[in-house]
């Protein structure tokens, strides 16, 4: 029986938790977050206890932990879990700041502890099938990656200003994707960016549409194109074209049904928004990570995958900020 | 808290267990199973204790029974569960014969308790949006339906030999659909078969083809064709023509994957087979069961439904067997 | 250089007469129609000259003949062709009473002249490449045929009086459809109809939704849905379940644009009616009843296919008024 | 009558002198090509006469010319055509020198002639839809184009070196595509481009892969994604991303046919290239053209247009080989 210790209980903290309760042989022990009510209620839905970080951490019988608070949070605790000897999961980013990404990298290193950060998106079902195919030899040599990732609504400007910025704070899980499918390292990065949605946004010193290009070591070209506001929804979709074929990676929709009217045949809009979209891949990344603990496999989102996105992210910014070309 | 008792540890009794287990305030008391080793394993699994039919009706904490034994159980075990009182969920057919269905229908009504058969099509996600666009207005009056019903591969010769053959066996659940959708009652039958797969099925008596053609008292139409081996899958759609539009059913995908290669542009089969194609409709069919019990939710599926499916069934093979439309 | 007359200069005539016109070594000398403005007009087009049906059917010039005419007079312009020598092609039905068209099928066959029903959806793209593929073998054998056949409108009701009921007028073409596709003969009918969208064709005696069995003598079996009035378009499909696979043909658009807006995923209707949709398909055939004449080719869509589809829709006429099956 | 005089009687000049062919009141009355078989072949199949550049010129009854000889040759015809008073017609691009292309551009102006350059897409009926309703306001502001734009195969080699490269040989259109849907003009390009599917394209001096990113005066962002070799095929799709929804412009492909397989569910590759893709643009420009001079239909592709995406061309060279942002 593995023991967890969940922080934060918000709304991907509960996820985290439904998904725990569906494993047999893992235990959701203690739940911590600095708004007690939440922590208290999640904590009886599933019957463990509130507590806080330092109980959870200092508690031998506690295995793994579940970092699901506020980004500000992750390093220290990501830090501090892994001095303890904990296997570690974490929601993307690992820091804002890439140096203190680095320290946890290197912490986490030291302390041979696993440490997952959660790139869902690797555990798509859709999205994992395209790797597999493309590593199956189905398209021969990757060549050109398209990714689309666009927003329904941007989040409220509060959480903009404290985000790290649109490359940081939405772009971190396309770059991911990016090393993830092309599996060769970006040595540079092109950004454009505007704000085309909500002035606000360009006052928080933020953009809301992006077209990023990244070239790696190989030659191959990575184009993505974001928004924090797509009328239509959340828009989640990546092609890759190789030297014998392409793969599509198409939006999930609520149900199959086709409606013809008299003007128009409709379909589905996407899956509404992350929560939706990804709930099979936060299933898998939870899977994947008990399969980690308890029987050996590989982590497929490691905390150097963590850091090397932020590089990214990093040089992303700083390309939009000073017009430029970023060679990394 | 809820007390359930579960006949029928195979396939289908391991899936209404798992949604149960996901409801809060139920809880699998009693697994009875002639298959000891199966139905140990299931009461293992869940926390509940293997038991007889006697035990399991005689307990009054039994609130709810879930009928998901052999066929030639159902009726017997709907008629002692009805009179003991307890809510029923039963696995179609109700019976294979139609006048011991009927008895059941009068036993259910005597003894006042919900009896629910599981018509699981009713509650997946996208026939559910069809049926609630039809009824918000969208296509107008309905017209036609014409319902595609294919098997990835026929049961063994043992099982459709004792199965009431196909019309019972398989299109019992398309009937229903056809009540469902149109809403209205058949008052004729037309139905051609014929064994096109295996000439095995042929001498079993029964067919693997057919094409029906049904007829409702407002003269809307309904086509079902069937196979029992589509060499694609399991192919699983209808779609209805009203006066102001058309609504079409689809099936579901694993994935969302679109592949383009040097011949053609490819996608997923189809859901492999009922399991994973109606996966959100069995956990659908339980939760609404037990909001019936606990809220009084109206029940969707019930036991005359049965019952009229059966009547549709058997003019079906009638109409096959002697060539000609038969009145109802 | 062959020359042709034209007989009617209607719709179906004009189409003929620009599709002749891009053939080289073919030339409209004659139109004949009882309208003389649409006769005339036509002929100026094409640099044609204005005649009656004696002058054109005596010229020994005139190679072939195209009867595109009102239905009545088809037999007899059939009739005299083939007795003055003439390829014939001649627009669908033959006539509506079947001894007359056997009669013509007889006297084509005597005077060994070519003569080709317009059964044009045999030459549409989808369509003959869905034939192609299954005579090639990529589904197996075929087993059933589902045929969807769905008109945007019903034509006035003066008209539908007279064109021999839904059967012979609309249908024709999916009986055609059905010998072509299943190449095997139908053994047995059942028609069901309704009027559902506008009672005046009731009072004609007609019906405007139909649902009709075709039974061969493989036993492969074809469901056949129409209406006349279809709210979202015209609507021309069909799909062929076989041993191996299943082919689908579908609609063509005008357009392969998406919208996405905030409510729904969007794309065109189906081209609007029969002149869009088999636009190609009018086309090829012309251009195939060339090739039958200078080339030898054999003809696809003879006088003996317009006979049979007369028979089945003779017997789905018979079915339906009778409320019985019918054996051929 | 509109007499008009072709040069070029190759592939593309085929193409335009059947679309003349079916204009009433246009006569083709000469071929001029270098290669005399091709020119007299063309002139007997529409009835024109084989001439000189000097003669053709110089006929006074000649209203229009329409140039599809090689690329070298089209700022020198547009020149004197434009001198001599005809409507002109140019394939693209005007030159692949910047400054010789605005002597065309200058000289059209001075002889208000209508010049069209050959943008075809523009003309496309899917395209055209998009922009009609872009126009229409049906996504509100346009805010994002992402556009693909993929090659089956890539020419020769020593077309290459004379090419003027992948950006004035390809991305042309692309570029026009940016200027007409986007609405704007452009204020900086940014191009990535790689040699991944030949290295002899490499020794040419060019690439086969690019990636470009354009940004515009409104801070509209435009990417651009072109291969010279897909191995599914000619790949032409973009879409618009606006701030009331999104639009996406599919490729078209030869038929609607779905296979469903034992292994997967396929439809037809994209039409093959160029030709079959845009049979039906190529009609239309030629239509607008003949438009343009006997209505005073506004030009839609004007020589200005050839010019700013020569424009775009030429930066996005120079943001390749400089490994930087080109501001405009």
């Amino acid at each position: 029986m593995i023991d967890v210790a969940l922080f934060g209980a918000g709304r991907i903290g509960k996820i985290h938790a439904a998904n725990l309760f569906a494993h047999q042989g893992v235990r959701l022990k203690y739940v911590v977050d600095t708004h007690a009510p939440s922590a208290a209620a999640l904590a009886e839905q599933y019957g463990a206890s509130v507590t806080d970080t330092d109980t959870a951490l200092n508690d031998n019988s506690v295995g793994a932990v579940i970092i699901a608070s506020s980004t500000d949070t992750h390093a220290e605790l990501i830090l501090r879990a892994a001095a303890a000897g904990k296997a570690i999961f974490c929601e993307k980013p690992v820091d804002l700041d890439l140096a203190r990404a680095r320290d946890c990298a290197a912490a986490v290193a030291a302390a041979k502890v696993p440490c997952l950060i959660g790139f869902q998106r690797r555990y798509d079902p859709t999205f994992a099938a395209v790797k597999a195919r493309i590593d199956a030899g189905e398209i021969g040599s990757p060549e050109m990656l398209i990714v689309t990732s666009r927003d329904p609504g941007a989040p409220p400007v509060d959480y903009i200003k404290r985000s790290g910025g649109i490359f940081k704070d939405m772009l971190i899980h396309d770059f991911d994707i990016c090393r993830w499918i092309l599996a060769d390292e970006v040595v540079s990065v092109h950004a454009s960016a505007s704000v085309l949605t909500d002035p606000a946004i360009a006052d928080a010193g933020d953009a809301d549409c992006t077209a990023v290009t990244l070239r790696t070591k190989s030659g191959r070209l990575c184009q993505i194109n974001t928004t924090r506001r797509a009328a239509y929804g959340y828009d989640q979709r990546f092609e890759v074209q190789g030297s014998l074929g392409m793969l599509q990676a198409g939006n999930h929709r609520p149900t199959e049904v086709t409606a013809f009217g008299s003007k128009q045949v409709a379909t589905d809009l996407p899956e509404h928004f992350f929560l939706e979209r990804y709930q099979a891949a936060y299933a898998g990344e939870m899977a994947h990570f008990f399969r980690v603990i308890t029987q050996g496999e590989t982590p497929r989102t490691t905390v150097e995958d963590g850091v090397k996105a932020l590089e990214l992210a990093d040089a992303a910014t700083r390309s939009w900020q000073e017009g430029r070309v970023i060679a990394l």
